[in-house]
């Protein structure tokens, strides 16, 4: 997935804060390129929740009319709260994991938010490529703007934050030798602490079910490793009759 | 996963309008216990972007603080966007989607959610019997409070909802007889318009799987399948040397 491909786009937004919020949202996210249709003036309330997603709406892209978008895009992508039904069927849209699949492609792709009130227009959908529609409680599924933009974008840019997260993260990442160690230490403890071995196995089983459940750290394991080691001398020094 | 087993913590938030967009989002995700410890008055801004989650906001049990949470609930999950490293690995938080594998359990958890300015105190954090953070932008991961709560509940409500859609959707899925007919169609006119083999074989494949890969619904199966029998019907027309 290439951040840079996309683009948001709002359609007519009404409100100054929500164009804050959306580029605040992008730049967590790392999108930068911000369309706008229509916009109304962007100021105070508008920068103030920008924070460091400013620079993002000061170099936004100013459009006159949604038709100006399939010049400038090769893929315009739609979002909708309403779900089509049996009647309307080019209003199917797909579930935000679905889209991720989808946009694995090259070339610009316009995402494209509708006003606050009234969403996108019954043309502006049909003029769509594809449409998106996050789950929602049918009750009241409409979104603030900026919450539909962050989930999208989440979903979008998982796989890449994810994968920078996971390669901070690899170092603390249990080896299978700690792993070992922390199994072998444990089960030491449960052969001193139990007297039948179908208990014994029981209780080793367990803990390597929740230790392998609970993604340990490296730190976290030599720490109960420690644990247990004293643990397992203290009992010994019991079992011999020396004073715990 | 149960969504009515999970509360929404916000630690002292310091803007109402931010409470007001927790509660719309959540009543959005189909969650409806929030939690405010400390906050400020809640006023015209937050009932402006409350919207229809308002009762949520009017609902919401205050408390003084946070030492209460751990007589209210089971489970204690911290949000951060603060990445642990080796010397700190009790902060090594988890990812979103492993919480909501880890959260599907009993119990009363809690989904705490630090100040706009300053997030969770260490001590609030390590009081937390768990840790997730949103995969973001390293540059600047410090998401809008009700951006981080829409993400996490979007997260663990996708499953709720998305079947609740697929169900909704499934009458308009194209079912097996219908995709057959559709590439027999088209097959029809594969071996009108090709001559080759060769290409045939590879027109029918090609196609095969463009519409397997594009989800396609009953509705827009039916029209294709009614424009390729056409287009069949007057190529063979022209074949015969009757006029196109």
């Amino acid at each position: 997935m290439i951040l840079d491909n996309f683009s948001v786009v709002l359609v007519e937004p009404v409100y100054e804060g929500n164009v804050g919020s959306v580029a605040r949202v992008m730049k967590n996210l790392g999108f930068s390129k911000l369309v706008l249709i229509n916009p109304p003036k962007l100021d105070k309330e508008a920068r103030a929740r920008s924070m460091h997603g400013r620079s993002i709406m000061e170099n936004a892209v100013i459009l006159k009319s949604f038709g100006e978008l399939s010049k400038r895009f090769d893929f315009v992508v739609g979002t909708t709260a309403v779900v089509g039904n049996d009647k309307n069927y080019l209003r199917t849209p797909v579930l935000p994991e679905r889209l991720s699949r989808t946009l694995a492609v090259k070339g610009n792709i316009a995402l494209v938010f509708g006003r606050e009130d009234r969403g996108l227009e019954n043309g502006e959908i049909d003029a769509c490529d594809m449409l998106v529609s996050i789950p929602a409680n049918p009750e009241y599924p409409t979104m603030n703007v900026s919450q539909s933009v962050g989930i999208l974008l989440y979903e979008l840019s998982r796989d890449v934050w994810r994968a920078k997260a996971r390669e901070k993260r690899k170092m603390q990442e249990l080896s299978g030798v700690e792993k070992n160690i922390l199994m072998e230490r444990f089960s030491d403890l449960a052969n001193i602490a139990l007297d039948k071995d179908f208990d014994r196995m029981l209780a080793k089983k367990t803990f390597r079910h929740v230790i392998s459940r609970s993604f340990i750290s490296s730190g976290e394991a030599s720490t109960l490793i420690g644990v247990i080691k004293k643990a397992c001398g203290k009992a010994l020094g019991r079992k011999r009759g020396k004073p715990a």
